[in-house]
């Protein structure tokens, strides 16, 4: 089954990107915390699928800070990348960014863990590609989502 | 100031509810993820805002598990209530409900945590007013958000 | 047949709440009529499906008046009860309040009769329950709307 | 003052057309009474702001009864003129039309009256140009706009 | 076949009318040019719909020009007449025109070629009726499609 | 003044992703053409504000053909570069794809010119930095952009 083949982490490495708009900001001209959380959730969903080549649903987002505000008209941009691949769920991590693009300025504003799950056609979970790590930066977020994995297991 | 007296828990308890409709669900009829964190962000800006009678935003939002799926059509219910207040911030703790109508059915679809702080008219952090306790649910949830607070300073 | 045993009023009383926002509102910053409209249509509809366990579909909406203006990040609520059940369709009121959170005032802003009919698996009126009245608000209400109804059928 | 100048109903007739898709409608896809009534409301706003060349507000939109289903894709056209211009306050009817393109049918679904009332810059109610009845249906129509105006004040 | 005896020009033509709001625009007040080529297409799918009484899709948008600014709180309409009928494709014209209510004045701010084509029930493109010109602008029109059309086929 | 240095194409590339989901669909399942042209319009200008650092608006889109359709659920990137830099106006050249993620297929659907001017603080065409081009696809894209300009000057 050629699908169950393992794949490289940059094979669905992925990134989304939108231009927010007044209906994504509440009265004060900050976007809204949900805007971004669709946002890192679609993100996480897109990699998890070109991965598995199955639907994907989420099984749990990490906690997530909102340390920086956007600002409406800022270009917001979730990058998504796979930390880890178990039989039927795997772990993304997404980093978010916004860019002035007037001033030309870009800040990384949060940052989150997803895990999310393959379905079979009848909705079951079902196995996924192994990963290949190919860097040491691939192979250190790799480790770290093991740790957090039995640490979930453990509580 | 009379805004600084301390407050009973239920002063600022709230409920959100909606009504789902299909373009809140992905092709599969399932309510979206980020659907469901923006009902879980406004009610809970809604219970820090009553509470503290000042703009809030959000700080962070804890890990969110997605285990059971919310249908199109399901009407889902945010119910907040005040974990904890600090000087100008607040642990806000978020249930959320789909209900079946057809079907009279009702079910816990997620837990959170919200962190939220208070502003003041030029966007700084403002005081908010002490928490009364009045239940011993109460107490019990207030040490532990004291507990995770602690936790969170720590690491 | 379970479902048609008469069933309170209590049973199937809904509160529907949204905080406004932007999108919501025209360039005055008043949250458009549509808005609320939809908001009483949705929170009667909860109620009907709710006393009828069917799905319900609403037949007509009453005048409704609007005399209170509603401002962007007000949070709206709509409260809806059943006042009168026949054999298939059934009167609900429903009362609308904006609150000012950061004021901590709320203002009673619409009330508004809908007539809602439940359905069967093809879509014909199906029956429902029928209405226990256990105050005497709930009688009074009971005997307006079977006033209204006679009105009508008359006119 | 060249604004005060009395105009004839058919300046400010107005149509309001568009296209249903599926964000519109509920799960049973029959296009939901809020959307129809948002619809409504806009084409009464836009021939009372070319009446009163000024800024219009809703102050009361009749019973509206939903007989006919319009289904997701029919195109939706609302018409509104008005019936009577008082001092501030105008009565608009709006009559709504669902059309099924391929078909080529098209159906009366829903009739309705709304008031709206006139501003000025700070928001007071402000006076509006008088009426000229041309035909003997407008006639007909600013009589009983105005026997329902009547009683309206006497109850 | 009734459906294919040719249609008169007047029997299609369509006007789509929309109070912009602060939604459908950018944070300078200018409403979005996506607004206004989603509301260019969809005046020419209902024209389209109307002459063909079949479903049908966009084949190609000409070069629009967004030389007017439209701004928030504008009445836009758009006008479709079909200039052009083939075989199974059609050619609309669709002009732009947005109305500031309260000052009373209209500009006229872009005009389009939109080509659309009719399909069948399992979406291959389906035969539509001729076109009866009428008038001396009718027949202009139709040339000048025409014209359109061969300078496209030889490029 | 430094923001006006020439600036390479690569500064300003950019790339815009988003999931699609049943609101940006007709009954047919098939995106919107508007859809489309909206992701257009934005790619456009997120490429043109990067490179002029100034806010731009859209002068023209160019003739858009749709012979590939878009289905619900497909993951649709628009990659905008620069052709062209006048004075203060910009050719952008943006092509569509659309990808099945469960599939893994990914398809090139739609290629436009979208015009773009840049604007100083009170809204009037602002100078813009001059392009430089080092690859020879850069230099090509440059001479065809070039001739259409022309082309429209003299036309």
């Amino acid at each position: 089954m050629d699908k169950l083949l393992p794949k490289p982490v940059r094979a669905s490495a992925t990134q989304i990107s939108d231009l927010t708009n007044p209906p994504d900001a509440n009265v004060r001209g900050t976007v809204f915390g949900g805007v971004v959380l669709a946002m890192v959730d679609k993100a996480a969903a897109v990699a998890a699928m070109r991965h598995a080549g199955k639907p994907c649903v989420t099984v749990a987002m990490d906690r997530v800070e909102f340390l920086v505000p956007i600002r409406v008209g800022d270009l917001v941009t979730a990058e998504a990348r796979l930390h880890y691949a178990g039989r039927t769920s795997m772990e993304i991590g997404v980093d978010v960014y916004a860019e002035n693009l007037a001033a030309g300025t870009r800040r990384h504003t949060n940052s989150c863990f997803v895990t999310m799950v393959a379905l079979d056609d009848i909705g079951r979970p079902a196995p996924v590609p192994g990963l290949l790590l190919e860097t040491p930066e691939e192979k250190a977020r790799h480790a770290a989502a093991e740790g957090r994995r039995k640490v979930r297991r453990a509580s």
